[in-house]
């Protein structure tokens, strides 16, 4: 069974543009992956400054491979001081 | 450009397994509708009252049939008084 990933990233107001970049910056690199099934960035229509990763990886192992990643300690150094809140839901698919 | 939608919904542990099998008994009339790409249940692995849905929609248009539907009626029904909260993301998709 696949795993599904949604990431929710609210940015800071002042810093939505370097939040964004930081986010498309990740979409090569990720999509590049092995196991990466699918690495959508999306914006919720309701709010520009928050920021939805519609993720699916082929098992445990490769997310836990992309969390190591060169690519994700960058993300980290980018988004710090510059997010509000970040929630990675985990998902058991169920049907 | 086709439309995600991200549905949480955090059940009352008490009504857990209602709002399970309410979600369920969505799957298939919602699959058949015209333009709906993908609708998925999903359970967050960090909590097993939250439940998410994970949904592509051709266009805002099936979206809104989908709203208006007969089985998004009985689901309201179904879910009131047995949630918590209930978000829903409509996104835009970035990349």
């Amino acid at each position: 069974m696949t795993l599904p990933v949604i990431a929710v990233i609210d940015a800071k107001p002042e810093f939505n543009d370097e939040v964004e970049l930081a986010l498309r910056d990740m979409l090569l690199p990720t999509r590049a992956e092995g196991g990466c099934l699918q690495y959508e960035l999306t914006q919720d229509q309701a709010s520009s400054t928050r920021w939805i990763m519609v993720e699916r990886w082929q098992d445990e192992l490769a997310l836990e491979r992309h969390l190591v990643s060169a690519h994700m300690d960058q993300l980290g150094v980018a988004l710090s001081g510059r997010i509000i809140d970040l929630k990675i839901y985990r998902l058991n698919l169920i049907a």
